[in-house]
């Protein structure tokens, strides 16, 4: 019997359960009413954290599978691993060996779909058809070293590669002769390389990052033995300017590294770039003692498609510290920025994940280095690079375009705010930030409907990324069933909402201190054809006939 | 016109030529006597490297398309890349944009499909088969953080990675709890982890590694901030245990960090895992004072599948500095190693860039960070991780065995000596490591040649690396069209051959002054049966019936 929560964390069974598990998994269960948790268990839920959450809801405290407690390093998928062993000598004739990997990747097959159904808490856009690019499955694509330097190895993609960058620089504003960039892993190899470029740029300069941004930046800091300063954020996750300026001026002897959030990872905050330059001028630096990095991981490849002269433009206006309401700053190498990074497998989706880092030529070259082997100047992080990521990305560049992405987000941003809107209908605190599809709200109580609808916690809260792939249907599901979970937690009938004031400001809270306030009231009883409860959008078409 | 030889190595067109180009490139080509390239050449060479190549071939002088020039950097693939167009409005009605892609896909797939069948200077496996997972290719797959521990997201393959990493701890004989190691993206990310963690456990140490070391293993020390020495090399890439002794006795008031090379970059050579120990306990360095990683790229997969107790035996024996013959050092944690990496898509085969990074548990906590976002802590380089990949390894694991790695092996080893011996016949200087596949020798005249068969070059060399994938034919190919491109470099008839006594010493250098040594005398002339000859492996079966 597991007992502490770490081991049950630690031990989940990822793989459908076999019958033996569904059966022992029903033995081992009391009748759903008792346990909090009904008939929507998804089949998956590991038996461990079962045993170990479920007792505690019973009596009233949830268990928290994977919250603030610390996990035991390494331990221990071991148990529900897919053990590799020898082949029989007789394999050949038998066709033993053959059936049994084709039994498991039938099995995982159908454990990926179901995943993929209920998947609803991280930025990926799990809606996409790549079935035209399997003719390229067996080749070994590598784009070695420089994409824009022909190397010696001829089963590369980078004619695909820089076409996708030349889009890039169309929507970021920079001429092709004038930049420099690659398609990365993922995310944080963007972030790396651009926070690289920064010292080697400003070598001795500090890097300041908000405390919502993504955990790879400080991860950088300390790779790359930089000095890095935590600034503080505001309710909706954005950079405190205030706070940042005061930490300028502090280290104002040394050169500036920044990095800039274009949609924080758990709140979906962007940070004000205007505001930010502003600062960095009153505080007295020159273009020359600062860099900027951008981190776009989503939203950079989302906010230039919010489409101007409709109603979605008021989304794109938002307010300064002083009240004042503005458009939100664009990102373009116009400005004095040094490098923009963004994902590929989030907004654009993609099997495997990838993204795109982008930065000025003149930078480049601190970092190159001359590497014959290759035949080329490597300035990646990774020198091998998967050539089958830039073929994803130019397929679906060239067959959605600027418009299809402008349909995806609109489409995104109406779903987010139905979302939104269904939660505090529900009287579930809930928050969503202008500009953003990430629908942030009071942690669910039970831990398995967290598993089965894959949400990215944080303390007391949670977050939905409403992706393109994301539906009206499968919002209404989510939204039903969390109710229904929520009911069953607390049998007396009696609902105690948690109060995440500090997380989401009074506004957004439900719990019953602040649920009072005029403007949480306001807002639960929606209005049909107003701007705050937009008609949700099914397959591009509002379903409200709006 | 191009002109200079940087512009058209920046701009080679590696797209299919056109029939455009292909017409421009017949009529722009002087007849083939004259040029120094028979018809031979490959349907893609690209039109602006033979303008500026071919024509210094005619004055005996060979141009370096990629020789030691230094490359304008960024420059210029823009001008072969493939653009991204807005989609038309009737385009879903005309089906154009569709018919578009499709062809650009069918051209590039045909492109591929050639290069693959000329490709012999990298050490990629290119024969693999794994159409029973593109039922997978259509889903999300990201292996966030830590693989032992269960992240939210669903979506995963954690289970196979796991499988695969157990399977190289009994490789690498370290128990299940005691190791920790992740599916990488590249043998870089391995390079880049292992001397991280290094620097974690003796953050002041000196990172020493051979001269011949991948570039990735001093990228890292300057991303790092570490102080690195280069050691020199033994004429066979092997690090200079002498040089290394100096050198960390000079050091020896820091930590070492050490990367120890099992097969090297360019001419796969071996370092003496065992005699580093040695030096290392001689000039004082306890087992706290130092870390060893092991970058064991390509060979960290083949030698330990050179087949004991056969004919193979007498490969894995080699001769110490003292001249005495010794079994070659095994890689295993029963040494005092940190880590170990190995490429995936190198040996095994995959269809993107891969690897396994492996270290103690006990090290991995310097790095380990608890990053409750992802419900997991990151200690890996990436973060968010292609899920793919590990299943790709698991399936070869799985299906070839250890027994199907050691035939691969075996035919790689001997077929590497056939075609040494066959450059030896041909009095073209030539190199081949003991336990290594990778055959050095002189740099071709002709860089069309080189780019055909994408041969890597440093210098006054180049290499072949001899991998499952490659066929006896494909080696005889190779030879006849190298002897034949020499041949026509030289109308004349006098043959002059490049003095390579340096990269290879004077028992390998077929030059005027050279080949007249006794030893490269006695291999010219192959004993049949004699192990200097191996008789060439053709599919698992010696064509010779041997």
């Amino acid at each position: 019997m597991v007992s502490t929560v770490e081991d049950a964390a630690t031990r989940c069974v990822t793989l459908p359960a076999s019958p033996v598990l569904k059966a022992s998994l029903k033995r081992s269960l009391p009748p759903p009413m008792t346990l909090g948790v009904s008939e929507a268990l998804p089949d998956e839920i590991p038996l461990d954290s079962l045993k170990a959450v479920l007792p505690s809801l019973e009596n009233g405290q949830p268990g928290h599978v994977n919250g603030n407690k610390s996990f035991m390093l390494g331990k221990n998928m071991h148990g529900s691993s897919l053990e590799i062993t020898e082949p029989e000598h007789d394999d050949e004739v038998t066709g033993e060996k053959d059936a049994y990997m084709a039994s498991v990747l039938a099995r995982y097959r159908k454990s990926l779909t179901e995943k993929t159904k209920y998947h609803l808490g991280y930025p990926y856009n799990l809606d996409f058809d790549y079935g035209a690019l399997s003719q390229l499955q067996h080749f070994s694509i590598n784009n070695l070293g420089d994409p824009f330097i022909e190397s010696n190895y001829g089963v590369h993609s980078r004619q695909f590669e820089v076409g996708v960058l030349d889009w890039f620089a169309r929507l970021w504003e920079l001429e092709k002769d004038e930049y420099w960039g690659y398609i990365t892993n993922c995310g944080t190899e963007g972030n790396l390389h651009g926070i690289l470029v920064g010292r080697e740029v400003l070598p001795d300069g500090i890097l300041y990052a908000s405390r919502d941004s993504h955990y790879s930046v400080f991860k950088a800091a300390r790779m790359y033995r930089m000095e890095a300063v935590k600034v503080d954020t505001l309710l909706s996750g954005e950079i405190d300017c205030a706070d940042l300026e005061r930490k300028l001026t502090e280290g104002k002897d040394k050169p500036a590294i920044l990095n800039v959030n274009i949609g924080t990872t758990v709140k979906g905050a962007v940070d004000d770039l205007d505001l930010i330059l502003k600062v960095l001028e009153r505080v007295g630096y020159t273009e020359d003692r600062f860099y900027i990095h951008v981190d776009g991981a989503l939203f950079g490849l989302m906010m230039p498609f919010v489409k101007k002269g409709t109603w979605d433009l008021r989304y794109i206006r938002k307010k300064s510290l002083s009240g004042e309401v503005h458009e939100a700053p664009k990102v373009t190498f116009k400005k004095p920025i040094g490098s923009v990074s963004v994902s590929g497998h989030k907004f654009i989706g993609c099997p495997m994940p990838c993204g795109v880092q982008f930065t000025r030529m003149k930078h480049i070259h601190c970092l190159s280095r001359n590497v014959e082997y290759l035949a080329s100047r490597d300035a990646t992080i990774m020198g091998s690079r998967n050539g089958h990521a830039p073929i994803f990305l130019w397929y679906t560049l060239n067959r959605k375009g600027y418009r299809g992405f402008q349909k995806d987000v609109q489409r995104c941003l109406r779903n987010a705010h139905y979302l939104k809107e269904r939660l505090r209908e529900a009287k579930i605190g809930v928050m969503l930030n202008e500009l953003s599809s990430t629908v942030v709200f009071e942690r669910p109580l039970n831990e398995a409907f967290i598993l089965k609808w894959q949400l990215a916690c944080q303390g007391k809260i949670a977050h939905a990324v409403v992706m393109p792939s994301v539906t009206v249907e499968k919002l209404d599901n989510f939204v039903e069933e969390l109710i229904e979970v929520r009911k069953r937690a607390f049998p007396d009938g009696r609902v105690e909402i948690p109060c995440i004031v500090e997380e989401v400001g009074p506004l957004n809270c439900a719990c019953s201190l602040h649920r009072g306030s005029p403007t949480f009231q306001a807002v639960t009883t929606p209005v049909k054809g107003d701007w705050r409860v937009p008609a949700p959008i099914k397959n591009g078409k509002s379903i409200s006939g709006a």
